[in-house]
C-alpha cells in the first residue's frame, strides 16, 4: 500500500483494510479526531455541522409528536445506581466516577487532586439518565392528571469503553434522551413503537439508510426494558449496525423510584415508562454505509453543504470573469434558498486539488464554470456519488440542481438497500448458518427461539449476535435453527459493530 | 408573611425577602428545581424552551460573524491543568474530578466504586476548556493560512460552588464558549470587542435588559487574560448582575500549550486567542431584572409562548360558541405566523384560576373572550407587564397583537434603564462611598486607580467590588476615589451577585 512519501495522504482502500479506511475517512473529512483523551474524541467543525443538521431535523420531530426538552444533571449519585439495581441486574459497570471536587498545587507547581476534598457520595457521570429522571418524576407524578409525561434532552453521556473508535464506540458521545411516563401499559407501548418510527422515517429519508425495524432478542435488550426496539442497518463490509433503540421500560423505574399515581378511580398506580435515544454514532454510520474510496459522502439531504462551486481559469482576465459569473449565481441561489452553496474562491490551489478536496469532504454535487463555459452559457455539474459529469445550460441551473441532488439522495438510498438484500441469507439449519457466516458476512434470518444462554453460544462460536425479531415478518411458524422447536420468532443474526 | 395553609403557594413579596422572592418564582413558574444533587439543579421545560430560544438567536449571531460550532471532550487530563498554572496564576480549583471507571456492586447489594478501577491520570469535568480546546490547536495550527479559527461549543461544564443558587451559581450548567485564534493582537482585540457588542445586541433587544459595557479591572479579570470585557446589569434589589464577559487572552494559552505558527515572512509566532462565552445564568438574569409580585415576566421577544388565550364561559352553549372561536383564532394566527399562541382549553379550572397561572409563567399578553365579547366582537388583550387591559375589535387583533407585543417589549426595557440610571451614583470620596451603599444600594461611579489589593480591602470594607471600567465614559481624568491620585480610569463599583 503504502509506495512512499507520495502515498502519505492516500485513504486506504476500503478492500485493503476496512478498519484503517473508515479511520481514514474520518480523519481527511475532518469529521472527528482523537483528541489525547482516553476514548474521548473531538468533534470537528465539519462533523458537527453534520449533527446540528440532524438535531435539528429531529428535534422537530419530537416536537411534532408532542415533547418537549429540559435539562437533568450530569452527575448522579451511586446511590440513585444501588436503588435501580434492585429492580434492574445486568446494567454496565463501567462509567466515569467523580470523588474529589478540589485540584490543588504540590510544591514542584505540578496540580493534583486534593486528598482533603474527597466527596461523601461519589457521583457517576451520567451513561443514561433513567434513574436521575424518574427520581424527578416522583415528585412531578401526583395523579394521572399529570401524565403523559413527555421529555427529551440532548446531552453528553459518558460509558467506560476499553476499546473504541471515533463516532461508532467513545468514552464520551452526544446523544439524545427521550424519557415518557404513561398511566397504561398500552400507551408506553404506543409510544416506544412511535419513537422507533420517528427514527426509521428520520434515517431512511434524510440519511438515505434503509433500515430493518425489530424487537431485541431477551439477550440483547436495554437492562431492566419490557421490549426494546431497534433499526438495524448493514454496513459495506456487511456487518450490522444499531442505529437507534427505544424501549418500553414498564414499570422498572416507577418501581425502583416509588413513583406511583392517584389514577382517576382513585387508586395508586405505577406509571408506565418509555425511554428513546440516538447518537453521534450516526455519523459514523453515514460513513459506513455512504462513504467510498475517494472519502466521505454525505447524502444532501443532511449535508450542510450541499452544492460547492469550483471555478476554473489560468488567466487573470479568465479569473474576473469566472468568479463574476459565480458571484451572480451565488446571490441568485440565495434568494431562491432551496440548496445550499459555496464558492471555493481559494488561491493558488489549481482546480484538480479542489476537485479531490471537496470530493472528499463529501459534498453531493460540484459545479464547475470555467472560461469555454461562459462563452457557451453551460456549466458542469459533477455528482458525488458516482462521479457522474452533467453538462448543463446555465439558465437551467436552478431546475437542474434540485433535480440531481434529489437523485442522489434516492440513488444512495437505493444502492443501500439493494446491497442489504444482496447480504441478506434464509438459514434454517445452524451448522448451514456457522458455515455460510464464516464465509460471507451478511444478515441471517432464522427461526429462532433460544434462550439467552443460547445466543452466548452462538455468540461465542460464530461472532453473530441475534440483531432482531424483525416487525414485519410474518408470523407462520417454523421449526428454530438451534433448538429445532416450533417457534413464530425469526431473528436476524449478523457479526456487528 | 405565612399566614397558614391557604397561603402556602403565595410568592414572597420582593419587598419581604427578596432572596425568597427570586427563588418562589423560579420553583412556581417551573424554570428550574433543586434536583437531589448537590448544587446542581434540573432545567424543567419551561425554563428550558427558554434557553434553547436564545440558544437559536445567538448561535444565528455567532453565525454571521463567521463562526462555527464544534464539540470538545468533557473530560481533562488534571496534566493539562499544570500547563495551564505555568502561565496563569489564580484559576479555580474547584472542580469536579473523575478518579475511577468503573463501579462494583458490594456483598448487599449495594453499588459502590470498584476501587481497582482508578485511573492512572485523574480527569477533571472541564471548568472551561481554553486548555483542551488549545491543546487540539496545537495540531491545527501550522501556518497563517490556517489562521484565524473562529469556534464555538454550546456545552455542559461545572465549577464546585459552596453557596449555589439556581441559574445564577450553580456546580453544574450550560453555557456556550467560543474560542478563537488570530496572527495578530489587535484581530484578537477586535474579536473580544466584536463578541461583546454582539452579546450587548442580543441582550438589550431580545431579553430587554440594559447593560453598562466595560473593561474588567485587574482584579477582577480572567486568570490569564490581558483584558476582559463584561456586561453588566441591575437587579431589583440594586446589586450587579455580571451577564456577559469576552477575554482577549494575548498569548497566554499559545504559549502554555506551546503553539505557534509559520508567519507569511517566515518566522514562527504565537498566535493570539479569545474566549467568550454566556450562561443560563441569563435566565436567572430575567428573572431577577424584570420579574414581579406576581410571577415571572418574560419579554415577548424571548418567551417561547407570547399570547396565551383564555375562554370564558359558564354554560355549555356559551362554552361551544367560544371555543369555537379561539380555534377559528388560532388558524388563522398560525397562518400568519407573527407571534406565537396557545389556548388554555383546560377543563374545571375557572378563568381566574387560569388567569393567575399564566402570570405566573408569565406569558406576555392573554387573550379573553366571553360570551358578551362574542356578540360585539370584541375581544380583551391584558398586558402582563402593566396589567393593563385593552379591548379591542376581533377584526383588529392582528395588527393590535404585534403592536402591543412591541410596547411591551419596549416598556420593559425602558423600566428597567430608567430603575438603572435612577440608581446609579457618582462618587468622589470613599468615605461617602462608604457611607452610601449602606444606606442604597447602586452602581458608583469614581475615579479608581488602585492596585488589586486596594479593590479587596474595598470589598472587605463594603461588600461591593469594582464591576467594570465602562466603555462609554469619556477619558478625562480625575483624583482616584480611594488613592488620590490622577487617573483616566472611571469605575463602576456594586454589590453584585
Amino acid at each position: 500500500m503504502a509506495k512512499g512519501k507520495a502515498d502519505l495522504k492516500k485513504i486506504t482502500k476500503q478492500d485493503e483494510d476496512y478498519s484503517r479506511w473508515y479511520l481514514d475517512i474520518v480523519e481527511r473529512a475532518k469529521l472527528a479526531e482523537e483528541s489525547g483523551v482516553r476514548g474521548c474524541m473531538i468533534i470537528r467543525p465539519e462533523g458537527f455541522a453534520i449533527w446540528e443538521k440532524m438535531q435539528q431535523i429531529l428535534d422537530q420531530m419530537f416536537k411534532d409528536t408532542g415533547h418537549a426538552n429540559a435539562y437533568f444533571p450530569l452527575f448522579i449519585p451511586v446511590s440513585y445506581f444501588s436503588k435501580e439495581a434492585k429492580h434492574v441486574s445486568g446494567f454496565a459497570k463501567e462509567c466515569a466516577v467523580v470523588t474529589h471536587h478540589r485540584l490543588t498545587t504540590k510544591k514542584s507547581g505540578e496540580i493534583t487532586v486534593d486528598p482533603d476534598a474527597e466527596l461523601g457520595e461519589p457521583l457517576v457521570v451520567r451513561p443514561t439518565s433513567e434513574t436521575i429522571i424518574w427520581s424527578a418524576y416522583r415528585k412531578w407524578i401526583q395523579s394521572y392528571r399529570d401524565l403523559p409525561i413527555l421529555l427529551n434532552q440532548w446531552v453528553n453521556v459518558c460509558r467506560w469503553e476499553l476499546r473504541t473508535r471515533p463516532f461508532l464506540r467513545t468514552t464520551e458521545f452526544l446523544w439524545q434522551e427521550g424519557h415518557t411516563a404513561h398511566a397504561t401499559a398500552d400507551e408506553a407501548e404506543a409510544e416506544s413503537r412511535q419513537m422507533l418510527e420517528v427514527y426509521k422515517t428520520f434515517v431512511e429519508e434524510y440519511l438515505a439508510i434503509p433500515v430493518l425495524a425489530g424487537r431485541k432478542t431477551e439477550n440483547e435488550k436495554f437492562p431492566g426494558a419490557e421490549h426494546t426496539y431497534t433499526i438495524e442497518t448493514m454496513t459495506q463490509d456487511k456487518r450490522a449496525i444499531q442505529v437507534a433503540t427505544s424501549h418500553n421500560l414498564g414499570t422498572t423505574f416507577s418501581k425502583a423510584f416509588d413513583v406511583t399515581y392517584l389514577s382517576a378511580e382513585g387508586t395508586q398506580e405505577y406509571p408506565f415508562a418509555t425511554s428513546w435515544g440516538i447518537t453521534t454514532r450516526l455519523i459514523g454510520t453515514l460513513v459506513m454505509v455512504h462513504s467510498d474510496n475517494q472519502g466521505f459522502v454525505c447524502p444532501p439531504r443532511i449535508a450542510p453543504l450541499q452544492v460547492i462551486g469550483v471555478p476554473i481559469y489560468r488567466k487573470d482576465a479568465e479569473k474576473e470573469e469566472v468568479l463574476a459569473r459565480f458571484q451572480e449565481l451565488q446571490e441568485n441561489f440565495k434568494i431562491l434558498n432551496i440548496f445550499s452553496f459555496k464558492v471555493d474562491t481559494r488561491e493558488n490551489l489549481n482546480p484538480g486539488f479542489k476537485f479531490n478536496d471537496w470530493e472528499l469532504k463529501g459534498i453531493p454535487l460540484r459545479l464547475e464554470i470555467g472560461p469555454r463555459d461562459l462563452k457557451q452559457g453551460k456549466a458542469v455539474l459533477v455528482r458525488r456519488d458516482t462521479g457522474e459529469k452533467v453538462i448543463v445550460e446555465q439558465s437551467d441551473l436552478v431546475s437542474k440542481i434540485p433535480t440531481l441532488l434529489h437523485e442522489i439522495q434516492s440513488s444512495l438510498f437505493q444502492k443501500a438497500q439493494e446491497f442489504q438484500a444482496q447480504n441478506t441469507y434464509s438459514v434454517s439449519s445452524y451448522e448451514e448458518f456457522k458455515v455460510s457466516i464464516e464465509k460471507n458476512l451478511g444478515f441471517y434470518l432464522a427461526y429462532f427461539d433460544g434462550s439467552p444462554e443460547d445466543e452466548e453460544v452462538i455468540q461465542e462460536e460464530t461472532k453473530a449476535t441475534g440483531r432482531c425479531i424483525p416487525l414485519t415478518e410474518e408470523s407462520e411458524t417454523g421449526k428454530c435453527f438451534y433448538t429445532g422447536r416450533e417457534t413464530r420468532n425469526k431473528v436476524i443474526f449478523a457479526r456487528a459493530y
